[in-house]
């Protein structure tokens, strides 16, 4: 039997291409490229205007079952789809997100795939890659100063200091920094008010470079960015306080694509990473859009499941930047279905056939949802070593009973070789044309009618329900001609319902909103239910104290 | 006569070569860079170790009269005579600081020189650049949560949180974080503390990648950082927090060297950028050992004047890098020295050879000090278009008195044709091999003694003053073992006194320290006289609000 490598081992003896070898793949010239090492590069401005007027390529969504703590291995399906499909003969490009650095020094691993269905250079996508993340810590920063700074010399715009919402951010998981007084220390330091720090990712930055056109639209969007409330409680905006330009500044290179390869050398668009709760947690507009005018198939992915993911890469990314979805896999696997069954997480490795069958309900809400937007589905198991032929059989003949198909998919173990079949079903799928995509709800609904509409049809509960204040809110957001967005809902990743311990397919629930915010930048409105934790902290022993570079100068411990 | 351009309109119309062929002129191939865009580039460690053995290069400092608003241009005659001496033959590099980014969006202008003497691209030198002090924030900040983290979770090493001393830093110009409260809201969030943040160039992670030597020594430095007290007032390093390993995964691209090019396409190192007063203020050993190797004269600057920047220069940097400086610039300006000799600045452009007289003794006590080193000196006068034949000859007879030639140039208008005079007389000078540096005391001075040396010898004090408990806290710090560190004076850069309206050159003051730190990681001990303000504020009208982006996508109003 063959030795397990662990994703770190297989990522270094992977044989890299030259950047510019995987730009020429897809037509793009050395000139074009504005490289960051050998192995990352950023695509040109110029060249994205050029690529204006071409026919677009098909758009592939993976997305997946609610998560679970046994996995479902979403990102390294999407990275073994792409190199499937180009072992297949067709011409593809994945578009996926960056990787956020807090998190790699406390629990998490790698964000680049895994297995043999990886990214790489791994290392530099968990760590500063091209610096995007950095210049958006810095723009909204910059944001935060101006605004500080504006109260200090004689607040012009008469803002209320207990009214400002802009925070600050940083990119790294310090609990400490949640909430803090600023300004302390008397005449010299400006007017002490309460404030703190989220993560980087969790910024309003991150999520309008994810859905700018271009500069121009990020510079407008910068502006809209409501940033306090002045003493008549009308919004002040980044514009009013004279900021946008100098964002923009800080932001022009972030703002284009980053291209890397996979383990088998094809092109990787990672670029732009928001959150999935407060934010609609897709890649930037501008990679998939690049992807979508080089590659004739484009394979994505949304964060979290397809409740959240992909109904914000529906309602919020397709609508805001008029894409067209021609197909979408969900994936799941035979753990995350047992534990969606009611099986413990140390009882996962036992066969199972009955909690599958039960666990499958959670799998055929997401297909039903999923092809409510008009988008035709197949479904992906992601191979374990544990799941049994029975169990494998038991999933399929479930799908098919809803009218899909379910693949079974080695790409961990096997890289495209493993995912061929899938390959095969996802390009016939997307190449006969039966997608028919529109949005869940038109621009002019009411706002509540929205948040309203997301939580019957997707999750299939009872109500929504609001305190006057947050219906008062959603009404003055429309007064200010707010109305058109769409919401981007903030609840648990885990359950249809705002109970993460609730698994399967609940019904019936009532959905509490919470709260509500306005994203003008971005562009929607957020629908806060539940606890939202917009600043992550660190563990009792977290990975920093077992990460370093060993005497070859390779990093450890990292992933 | 000719239009006057501004510098980034220079800056635009320069010919930029390829940075591989600005590369292979010092002999570096393609494959030892690590390219940042077609223009800037890091030098790979294994390049850097290859080059062991090799004979070294001679090392010329620019230092400085004390600054005055009228402005004296060192980093602008660094990069004049960089390029004047590879005009003249003379295979040549410099290496210069990179920029902070907090300053570029308060009143600060660009720190790439100016006029026809410019490092290029200045857009990116001041902005992001190649991410360097992006890096150093992170690791900063990451130590910092994981110090908070440790307290939060059982608090094993016994920390005394009202002695944590290790505060965060952001690369920005932001008063309201000078001084804040953290950890508020309740269990969740931790201990509440007062903490602040200062500026990313006073942290001590800059001073000590700028003063390490290789990653190994970079990590151990890292190691060695004093975060706090016990509750038995004894240290706490990064160390004993087990931060340090992936402290330099963070900063092992960031310890590189960065190659561009001067508007002639001479070759610079821009590298580091500690502070110059509560730090060394120098660029980076690594990139200033590597320059050595690869260039037969290598020109760099110290921060300030050369009471507080030469002296660190010799002291720390020349001490703990062993490197051994043939030759000085000592940079002046005939309106720089009207202000020592009483000019107000708005009378500056009328002609007043007494006052010009007057002020050259500040220029004089310069030279005595850097002499007193062992280091050759010339003095460079910078020329504006004010200074008139009378006023230029009072400064060349007034040096010549002290055996030392003072050279007119005129860089900032034509380039390296404007400094041949001052190459040739260098060069001779760094040829002729009459320096014999030696730093200004020896290791084993006790530390107060250090101070008094500095303070008598360099600022020509009287005596240097200190309460009780600063004579502790040396004496403490001796007992631990850092009594052998060079001491880093903080002090006003206006005034050879503390008093920054007291210009000339002053004597017989008295200087008082009124606090000591350790910075055990970095290798010195600071003693802090006066008033030192290590998080900027912004103006009343900050140039962030006259930054942005033209319809070009060019960068207007940076500097």
């Amino acid at each position: 039997m063959a030795t397990v490598l662990s994703d770190i081992e297989i990522a270094r003896a992977a044989k890299k291409k030259p950047i510019r070898d995987v730009a020429a793949r897809l037509g793009i010239a050395e000139d074009d490229l504005v490289p960051y090492g050998r192995d990352k590069a950023k695509i040109s401005a110029e060249f994205i205007r050029s690529l204006d007027g071409r026919p677009d390529g098909k758009l592939i969504l993976v997305t997946a079952i609610n998560p679970t703590p046994a996995g479902e291995g979403k990102t390294t399906t999407t990275v073994g789809l792409g190199d499937g499909l180009n072992r297949i003969g067709k011409r593809s490009a994945i578009c996926i997100r960056e990787a956020s650095l807090g998190p790699c020094f406390g629990v998490k691993g790698g964000a680049a795939g895994g297995g043999y269905a990886q990214v790489i250079p791994m290392e530099d996508m968990n760590l500063h890659f091209t610096g995007d993340f950095h210049a958006i810590t810095s723009a909204h920063n910059l944001l935060a100063a101006l605004v500080d700074n504006h109260i200090y010399w004689g607040n012009r715009q008469a803002i209320d200091t207990r009214r400002v919402t802009w925070r600050r951010v940083l990119d790294m998981n310090d609990r400490a920094l949640r909430q803090i007084v600023s300004s302390l220390g008397g005449v010299p330091n400006g007017y002490p008010r309460e404030t703190g720090f989220d993560i980087t990712v969790a910024s309003e930055v991150m999520a309008i470079l994810c859905l700018a056109r271009d500069l121009e639209d990020l510079e407008a969007r910068l502006g809209r960015i409501v940033v306090a409330s002045r003493v008549d409680r009308s919004p002040v905006t980044a514009a009013d306080i004279g900021a946008a330009g100098a964002m923009a500044v800080l932001l022009k290179d972030a703002l284009q694509p980053n291209l890397v390869q996979t383990l088998e050398n094809n092109p990787a668009f990672v670029h732009g990473g928001p959150f999935a709760n407060i934010a609609h947690g897709c890649n930037s507009v501008l990679a998939t859009k690049t992807a979508l005018k080089l590659a004739d198939y484009v394979v994505t992915e949304a964060g979290f499941g397809a409740d959240l993911g992909a109904e914000k890469f529906f309602d919020i990314k397709c609508r805001i930047a008029g894409l067209k979805p021609a197909a979408s896999v969900i994936v799941a696997t035979v753990r995350a279905l047992k534990m969606n069954g009611g099986v413990p997480k140390d009882e996962l490795g036992r066969e199972d056939v009955d909690a599958v069958k039960r666990g499958a309900a959670n799998l055929g809400r997401h297909i039903e949802n999923v092809k409510s937007f008009g988008v035709p589905v197949v479904v992906a198991i992601n191979h374990f070593g544990t799941d049994t032929d029975a169990e494998i059989e038991a999933v399929k003949r479930y799908t098919a009973g809803l009218g899909v198909e379910a693949v079974l998919c080695r790409h961990w173990a096997e890289g495209s070789a493993g995912i061929t079949e899938l390959a095969e079903k996802v390009a016939a799928m997307a190449d006969h044309g039966a997608d028919n995509f529109a949005p869940l709800y038109p621009d002019d609904m009411p706002l509540w009618e929205k948040i309203e509409t997301v939580v019957k049809r997707i999750y299939r509960g009872a109500e929504a329900t609001a305190e006057r204040s947050v219906h008062a809110l959603l009404a003055d957001f429309e007064a200010r001609g707010h109305g058109h967005l769409p919401v981007c809902m903030a609840k648990t990743q885990y359950s249809f319902s705002t109970d993460p311990s609730l698994l399967g397919a609940p019904s019936g629930h009532s959905v509490h909103v919470r709260e509500v915010r306005l994203s003008a930048g971005a562009g929607f409105v957020v629908a806060i239910c539940g606890e939202i934790m917009t600043m992550p902290g660190l563990p009792r022993s977290p990975a920093a104290e077992r990460i370093f570079l060993n005497e070859a100068g390779q990093i450890e411990g990292l992933f």
